[in-house]
């Protein structure tokens, strides 16, 4: 009450442990909010944006975790001068109402390479120092040795900030201005410009200046990292940063560490410490022995401490070979009465069907979507006509098997038709292809029609009656039911199926379109047939004729 | 390898489990592959951005989970087309091998009031399913049961999102333009247009009219969410918001639910479904029961799940009292020699004379800084007057305990003096406070002067000759060693401090400015004293001639 201050609610469970408070401006969240927890923070006091907390809402968070039984205070603030003086002051107030207090000044700043009176800045490294204090003060460590392992633990790290642009304090302009193809490096948390502007560059070449930067020995603040060191790395978010580009960044970083020979221990990758909505991003490196990274590694339930693998990310297998494609069950060639020879013959039927109406259906599809409807079916025969081709002079005839016939035909579509149609008739071919693995007569070719037509409208989202390929291959189903009566004819009942999709195709020109792309035009504009309907009527009559041919 | 999925590196721990599999098109990191862990998703396969996956690609991925030993695959799909095709397509042929695959399509999408063919999308929501999913594998639950549970689940969420603007596919122009001052309400996960353009307005307006969109009974993707219903709140950033307007969105949809009855049993902040850098937020409802509950706290390893707190949000005690200040000491009134009536007149005579100075050090600081230091010394002045003559009227007399005087004089500074200097004398007098208070004598006067001094340079980082008030500070106290000795003279001593601090100012001219604002100007343009230094020396001279002047 009063105060800008966020406890632990659990307070009362943290008698005679050490308590730990940071904070400072706000503005870099989750930074620091986000990392109270058990195994992190006690507490956080927070100014306003970019501005230094009062010392009286620092005193009484102190106090409030006092007066919990708590056995000592680490102040963990960073290196701003405004910060400095506040934390300063509140803890020259507490340890004179007699509380045991101690403070740590983070500053993990690598951009400036000549030596700064004020120190190097802190940046999102602190939040590193906040998860191994909140270890150790878990573990029931006490306050002088923690500080003095934090501020060891300091000294052992760096971080670099590099930013497509600033950001700007709500209600302000930006801080900065670049132009669009410069990169500002070395930039603070607060807007602050950086120490060099770099013209952009790939995110490879960006990482690598910025490794550079941070590690050399010619600069002051640079952090030691060589081949063999084992380090943390962070790839913090500044803000609004997206989180795919985050990626590649984290990427390249690990790439480029492992180039060097370091070995990645851990690899922290989101939004820690944030400047608003600056669209960049740092990277800190820490270096730890097996003891930090037991630390590191510790439980917390700080909200915004990411579930970090407790492996090291350098020497982790990365990938593995693709799986086999299972073997292909042999089968006879024969098998429902339909020879290669016919199976030839009916494919290339279809083909020649579907070449032919290849501007019909173009045209058809102009009126109601984006006119490439007879080229998408052309590319599907063509398709398919390669294929035969190749099989004649390599692979021997296509395989008669229909299951194994369909699932080709299925692969090559999804292969090579492309778009919804390509997919549609995957899958239709995909599912028909299941009813034909145990027996191959009428009532199971009947089946596999049903078992496409389900899967279409399953995966589809389309019914009859929506203006789509549905329509014809649905009313052919329908007169394919009798198939399944016994003693039912070949040939009279795919007579009747071929008709009656033509049917079902014509009357598409006076249906609204309730799936696919014309269902976004107006019914109005709609006055000929749907150019799918059309094309698989047309395939069912090119079947239909293939297989009344003359014998082959 | 020659694929674009992510798998579980464990694998091979999960013979005799339930797979789950998800993914769709890139660019909404952290999903899918941030959800990939123990708990949560077995593997994913990215697409392009904003492109399905290839067939083949989500085929290899089912068949390598099967080839691992898992009893069966759970696919979890966002309602797309192009998804659930190629989902389902992969789906058909690994049934086809004989794999036991079940497939959820997920709609969460709350935006449009009319029904539409296709369906509602998939939304922020699916994340929810990740994890209930995931909860009830881990636990050897079956895949026909985990597809029933889920699907369930499902039914029960809603997902409105809202941005500033647009996002930009790699290579394109945003998908829509914005103005200003509008506000895209119901969009989707690709830069899709939304339902409706608003006038910008408050976190609290926006969010209490994405609150009523998404629950309202009369908008047929609603999620009926009614007063006394138990709800997870899930606060998703679209991409490129900061993540201090993401919390003042979380902090806004809690209070507008809560006022609505409902009970927030957990939030969920952060960024779980962007859509690239879009700088908008996606709030998600969805309507949970204890056993629901379980599974959404159930423990996981996904890197992009968040630490939540397993307690629920409403009903929980936000906040506590300000901790009391500790009761002063009761101390005698003439401790150290001073009577009240002498503090006054020295108080007095500090006051006068830096409002005499105001000018003066006003035109010493337009030289090297930004020409208000007489002003802030001023304002300290005009406090100190305040305060002593509100005591004389209230409180009585001003606190002669030489601790409780200074510790009085400091939290006045800090309260009213403002900016570095109020922080800095703040600090000195927190500081010199201290060793007054088990004695009073000549030496634990000096012994004051150096806490004083040390704290400074502690906290403010400035050190002798760095052109402060420092310096004079440092020069007076290094006379005032001499109080340590035994009979040494309290004016004597005094007054040779007094002439080296107005040494020490004068000699500032010729320094070079290391800290404070001065050292960012070019040294040769500073040739006059520093104001803050002039400032110290005047008023240890003007204490020295009060405590020298007659009697009270």
């Amino acid at each position: 009450h009063g105060h800008r201050v966020a406890l632990r609610s659990d307070l009362d469970s943290l008698k005679g442990r050490v308590a730990l408070l940071s904070g400072g401006g706000s503005g870099h969240e989750p930074a620091h909010a986000g990392f109270i927890g058990k195994g992190m923070l006690t507490g956080v006091i927070a100014g306003a944006v970019f501005t230094s907390p009062a010392v009286g809402s620092i005193l009484a968070a102190i106090r409030a975790v006092a007066q919990a039984g708590t056995v000592g205070t680490l102040l963990i603030v960073k290196n701003y001068t405004g910060d400095r003086l506040n934390f300063g002051l509140a803890r020259e107030q507490a340890q004179a109402e007699g509380i045991p207090v101690e403070m740590v000044v983070i500053g993990d700043d690598s951009a400036f390479t000549v030596l700064k009176k004020a120190g190097r800045r802190g940046l999102c490294g602190t939040v590193l120092i906040h998860k191994v204090a909140g270890a150790l003060a878990e573990a029931g460590v006490g306050l002088e040795e923690i500080t003095k392992r934090v501020s060891a633990v300091a000294q052992a790290m760096g971080t670099l900030g590099v930013s497509l642009s600033s950001c700007s304090v709500p209600g302000s302009r930006p801080t900065f201005e670049l132009a669009a193809d410069e990169v500002e490096l070395g930039l603070g948390i607060h807007g602050e410009a950086g120490v060099r502007r770099i013209k952009m560059a790939s995110a490879d070449e960006i990482v690598t200046l910025m490794l550079d930067h941070m590690t050399a020995s010619s600069n002051v603040s640079h952090v030691p990292v060589r081949a063999g060191s084992s380090v943390v790395l962070m790839v913090n978010n500044l803000g609004g940063l997206s989180f795919l580009e985050l990626g590649i960044i984290a990427d390249a970083a690990v790439r480029a560490l492992e180039g060097r020979g370091v070995k990645i221990a851990r690899a922290l990758v989101g939004t820690f410490m944030s400047a608003l909505e600056m669209p960049g991003i740092s990277l800190t490196l820490l270096l730890v022995d097996e003891p930090l990274l037991k630390l590191i590694d510790a439980e917390t339930t700080a909200s915004a401490w990411p579930n970090v693998a407790k492996v090291p990310v350098t020497g982790r297998k990365r990938s593995r070979a693709a799986p086999a494609e299972p073997l292909e069950a042999s089968v006879s060639t024969t098998a429902g009465g339909l020879t290669s020879k016919r199976v030839v013959l009916v494919l290339e039927r279809v083909c020649a069907t579907l070449l032919g109406l290849e501007d019909h259906l173009n045209a058809l599809d102009r009126a109601a979507g984006d006119g490439d409807c007879g080229t998408t079916h052309s590319r599907a025969a063509r398709a398919i006509q390669g294929w035969l081709k190749e099989g004649r002079l390599k692979e021997g005839p296509p395989p008669a098997s229909p299951t194994q016939l369909l699932s080709k035909l299925s692969l090559l579509l999804l292969e090579k038709m492309g778009g919804s149609s390509g997919a549609l008739y995957g899958l239709f071919l995909t599912a028909a292809a299941q009813p034909l693995k145990a027996k191959t007569d009428l009532p199971a070719w009947s089946a596999a029609m049903d078992a496409g037509l389900e899967a279409m409208q399953k995966y589809g989202k389309a019914a009859p009656g929506d203006r789509t390929m549905l329509d014809s291959l649905w009313a052919a189903g329908q007169e394919l039911q009798a198939w399944k009566s016994p003693g039912a004819s070949l040939f009279q009942v795919l007579t009747k199926a071929v008709q009656s999709a033509e049917a079902a195709a014509e009357a598409t020109k006076n249906m609204e379109a309730g799936a696919g792309r014309a269902s976004y035009i107006s019914s109005a504009r709609l006055d000929q047939p749907d150019p799918g309907a059309v094309a698989a009527a047309a395939v069912l009559r090119a079947i239909l004729e293939a297989l009344q041919s003359p014998g082959v």
